[in-house]
């Protein structure tokens, strides 16, 4: 009778386990971003085109093994950013934009869901892979954001690949340079409406990713040289978080890209997931209303990729065209430039 | 007849009319902080608290006597704030505490609730009132954000007021530096968490001013010298919009103070006005989930002060103490320091 007892004990356990287990089978997925601009089919070459194309879907695959090993999505996002880091197409890393100088500043952040841990650096001119050295801070600093020389010494003393300023130089960003430089020097004025208007054009390129792992665990990375004859020691919305990236496991993460001063006024990447969360929107409603509606009408424009904690991914800007894929649990792969794509 | 629909239609409109009106006659009303931390009685002289009072009253009545007159809830903050900046017992201008390199760098940040501008400036060491610096940013640049020696020359080329490092040094704060690197060097591990909770132990003083002035338009400023000991050209939530401050006139201006690693992954500031406008929380009950809940949750600690769009005020904190003040139109003014005051 005791043993009886027991097992219909045990019985009733096992039945409720189950009830309370969550009913989405363990999943994954892993959206990214290569920025949001002005990218219009007219301006760009086959060529150019497909050259975008493959860094997307090389830079995607990477985290997409990753994850589907099992690996976790703080990993899947470092690697994944990485090799866009490495690409001289995106404004991050090698073939980052560069300052009023002539030299590039480095910004980038990373966010994990599961603890809301997170770490920063902004302005460094030496780390190969700008989005390591903000992991770093997070795991072996007490801080969440450096910043200049203390960040590159930071990353050094954490034996991150150190390279020459000059390693970042490319032929393309110089022009760029250069071409806003006379624009500015034509109009005498500084910072006039028709300069800024050119410069925002000139901010397409910072790189993203938001991953979801089998372990249920959110993770949000974002990479950036800023913005084309930056001034000041600028910082952007990229290493900020909460602006350029955010992740939670009860919501979302987020990485974003745009007109970065609009991104920290509008707390873009949090109040997605802070809409998610107290409004109970979808990743997609929310998205849509903090670019369409909220930030939008500050006179701002970019876009974000984002992915829930069911694996829903996300990709919405106002802008033209945003480089952007998305990669599933099944290997389903979409690789996108333009907006209506 | 025709005429008596007349009257009767301007009746309704005049009826309804001040149905819609507002309730509330225009108001103004200003809070302010100069840090949290344990602040307890005990440790303190009867002199120094009344030291902190004094200092407390006449900053918030600076603020006041502006918004009594009219004057701009922007004007209102920037000017209360300088003279905590100006005094050398808060965290903040004169008075900072000093980095690992025996100097100091300053963050502030603004932030104006009517039309969302913002600016921010890190990292400065020659800008006598760092809370200017940020204004001029949101005012005179296409930035939001400035760090490091760009800041400096921004600050500079505006005309603000330059000062030497030294202009900042206090011996209290010689002291303090010692005595935390001593305190490191003893245990020969630089962050280990016996570390972490001295060197908590010497973040107090960031100063905030929030204010709601007559015509409706709220502003959020915080000006800090962050943390004692600090590294690697750490920024803290000061600065950053969203954690340190946030203002929108839909809801209410906050301004932080705190265990900056918290705040920011957190977004304290603006997570706050998120629960008013999304979750319909008064300002008091929005302060408390995010302190008390949410922040502490993570294992961080310190306090916020905010007011709303009709003038309520909120000072919270999960610190034994804040330096704290409010003042409201009827010229009632309250000055508190420990928590259960």
């Amino acid at each position: 009778m005791v043993k009886m007892k027991k097992l219909l004990f045990i019985a009733l356990i096992v039945f409720y386990g189950c009830e309370e287990a969550p009913k989405q089978e363990p999943t994954f997925g892993i959206v990214i971003h290569g920025g949001a601009g002005t990218i219009l089919k007219k301006n760009m070459t086959p060529e150019r085109e497909a050259e975008y194309r493959a860094v997307l879907a090389e830079a995607i695959q990477v985290g997409h093994q990753i994850l589907k090993a099992g690996g976790s999505s703080q990993e899947a996002v470092e690697k994944t950013i990485h090799v866009m880091e490495d690409s001289p197409l995106f404004n991050s890393g090698k073939g980052a934009v560069l300052n009023a100088e002539g030299t590039i500043e480095l910004d980038a952040s990373f966010m994990n869901g599961a603890d809301l841990n997170a770490g920063a650096i902004s302005g460094v001119r030496t780390v190969k892979h700008p989005i390591s050295a903000a992991i770093k801070v997070m795991e072996n600093s007490p801080h969440v954001m450096l910043s200049g020389k203390g960040a590159d010494q930071f990353a050094s003393e954490q034996g991150l690949e150190i390279v020459s300023p000059e390693y970042f130089l490319t032929e393309r960003r110089i022009n760029s340079l250069k071409r806003v430089q006379e624009a500015a020097k034509a109009k005498e004025t500084s910072w006039a409406p028709e300069e800024r208007n050119f410069l925002k054009n000139q901010r397409y390129g910072t790189v993203g990713c938001v991953a979801l792992d089998l372990s249920g665990n959110l993770a949000a990375g974002t990479s950036t040289g800023g913005m084309t004859n930056k001034k000041w020691n600028r910082i952007g919305d990229a290493p900020i978080i909460g602006a350029g990236t955010y992740a939670n496991n009860a919501t979302c993460a987020i990485s974003a890209t745009g007109w970065g001063e609009f991104f920290i006024r509008s707390v873009v990447a949090y109040d997605i997931s802070a809409l998610m969360e107290y409004k109970g929107m979808t990743i997609q409603e929310a998205a849509y209303e903090v670019i369409h509606n909220k930030m939008a009408k500050l006179g701002g424009d970019g876009g974000v990729v984002g992915i829930d904690r069911n694996g829903n991914p996300m990709m919405e800007m106002n802008t033209p065209g945003m480089y952007r894929a998305h990669m599933d649990a099944e290997g389903n792969l979409e690789v996108k430039i333009y907006q209506d794509e």
